[in-house]
């Protein structure tokens, strides 16, 4: 199993490399920290889980946040920061409430199983949802290229999914959608690269992969768009009023709230995202050039649209997979199987994932096709 | 400052009475194990913040507090239990788009801020929203007698709150609705006494008062009450959908529903409901009596209504008011000052406030009376 490496060894003697899609492997330096003060936060006798969400030192923890967020992120003022609840399958309803009225267009491009939810949550709204783009002939294993696909002007937003979890394809580009705002379920990929904001209307993303445990989104929203959602709203889903209220129109997610900041800074030490995104690019090269160059292995997804965060491989032969899973985890490097309605290998490797992680995975891959290949 | 009891001293010298009305005191034990194994749960070499919650361990601490909760609690097999994000505000939203159509007639009865809430959300879809009691003119400081208001036969739901954190207000008795469905934020009391809940249609409550952290919602739900959602009903907030994928269409709170676990499992040590409701009826006995028989020390609520939960009272001089809370927060009794919109002061005891927290609240109210009477 793997070594734990700073870790306090009266709390946690092995730490295994998790290589689950999320919920996902979180930075050891945090969870120790919030350990080490989960029944009294600061020195007030409390844990951060029992103070009020409106007394001083939580809010100020809050706006810590926010503001590290829009730092690391590199948020403009022109869009505000949300943390709610509900996860993205909340915003796959909430967009559509916020952006548009019944009857109205929008543009979906379908790379996978996650914008096929957001697809059909939409419909719900009575909406005319029109799929500019289809991967599925390619069983999701790439994303259309750009200009290959045309873009309606009169939609109310186009909406895609940078990174899809499952299938572990990812776009190479942003889209260009002109004056129709672009919205983005960035949940497997947030944090891992840097992103030009101000090219997009709405970010959404679920925290239980890059920015902690799962019970929140984090929802970036440029503020023009807000203030026109449907009368029927939930309050928990409505952007305006959660704006005005810094997310706290009700009891937030507080805890997960704390997490994030504590993961920001962890992320500030690592040089910022340009300094997770090299480590990243680095982890993900090594493991699909490992991948590419071994004939027991092999990865399905184009070259083009390889997604830096979740990798997927096959054995060669498919009869040794639960083995592969069963001796991985005995190894101490958890949750490989894929996806169940794709099978095969997934390795997530977010950024709390360490490069110590991956070279494991590596040697372990190396050992076992020589053993089985 | 209060000693922490049983506490870890290397991890926390002191803990404080946090008399919070949400986010709230938490069992300190339950604080105890969470913090132990935060980044090795079960020997698993990874918190239960970092495991799937599609994976056999989460599954089964799912299924655990479930059936611990259904337990504890009373719930027949005849109702779901859900775990669901939004809190209770998401309810307000959620019980409404499950349980009507538009031109449907519900009846509420107002005892405070947070049935006025209700009401609010309610309005927004196109409901005939009847309030058939409302304690307003008493500045919701007592609730209606049973018998002395008419409900609608048509009506499709009624909904009340039991128990109204803010004003320190409770009902004595379960309003009597016949076939007509009873809906109950059960919020600030749930697990503090027993509950028929054969009586209820739906029961919700936000997890930050008695049952954990903030960021979850327990809905105990009827269910042939299910299946009639309106068809524009966020995924996150349909129940039949939820009830049928164990609360796990998509990723749900997992933290909270593990905590939640530990907590039931601390109330079975405390004898159950009805050994906490005898703990809570004796803590909230002491506080009132001591008020009652002190002169500078008053409590504004009608007896048959005052709350087990939220104790609230007033000083013969509100000119004390700043110095009270600043002096019991030095002496370890915190979040004493009552709710921003009535003023005055509020111990929230809920069921993880010790009676030793009561008794030194109780002191500290004598001494200062005595210093300042």
């Amino acid at each position: 199993m793997a070594e734990g490496g700073a870790w306090n060894e009266r709390m946690c003697a092995v730490r295994v490399y998790n290589f689950s899609a999320g919920p996902a492997v979180m930075p050891l330096e945090v969870l120790e920290e919030a350990a080490a003060e989960l029944a009294d936060w600061q020195g007030s006798g409390m844990s951060v889980m029992e103070v009020s969400h409106r007394g001083k030192a939580f809010v100020a923890c809050a706006a810590d946040t926010e503001a590290r967020f829009r730092s690391v992120m590199g948020v403009p003022d022109d869009y505000a920061v949300l943390f709610l609840q509900g996860g993205a399958t909340g915003q796959f309803a909430a967009v559509p409430m916020n952006l548009t009225a019944a009857g109205d267009s929008i543009d979906l491009i379908n790379t996978g199983q996650w914008s096929a939810k957001a697809l059909s949550e939409a419909k719900k709204y009575g909406l005319d949802v029109r799929v500019v783009a289809d991967e599925v002939a390619s069983k999701y294993t790439s994303t259309p290229a750009a200009g290959s696909y045309t873009l309606n002007a009169d939609a109310k937003y186009v909406h895609y999914t940078p990174n899809e979890t499952i299938g572990g394809v990812a776009f190479g580009y942003v889209p260009e959608t002109g004056d129709v705002p672009l919205v983005a379920d960035m949940s497997s990929m947030i944090l891992s690269q840097p992103i030009d904001v101000t090219k997009f209307g709405v970010i959404y993303a679920g925290t239980q992969k890059n920015l902690g445990p799962a019970g929140m989104c984090v929802v970036v929203v440029r503020r023009d768009l807000m203030g026109h959602a449907r009368t029927d709203t939930p309050t928990i889903l409505e952007y305006s009023g959660m704006a005005a209220n810094d997310s706290m129109l009700n009891t937030p997610p507080t805890f997960g709230i704390y997490l994030l900041g504590k993961i920001l800074a962890w992320i500030e030490v690592k040089g910022g995202v340009d300094g997770i995104a090299a480590i990243n690019r680095a982890k993900a090269a090594a493991l699909y050039d490992f991948i590419d160059g071994h004939p027991f292995y092999s990865n399905p997804v184009a070259l083009d649209s390889r997604s830096i965060m979740n990798v997927t491989f096959l054995l060669a032969d498919p009869e040794l997979d639960k083995q592969f899973v069963s001796e991985a985890t005995a190894a101490g490097l958890t949750n490989l199987a894929g996806h169940r309605s794709v099978g095969g290998m997934r390795a997530s490797i977010y950024n709390a994932m360490p490069r110590e992680g991956v070279d494991a995975l590596i040697a372990f891959m190396a050992d076992f096709a020589a053993k089985n290949g």
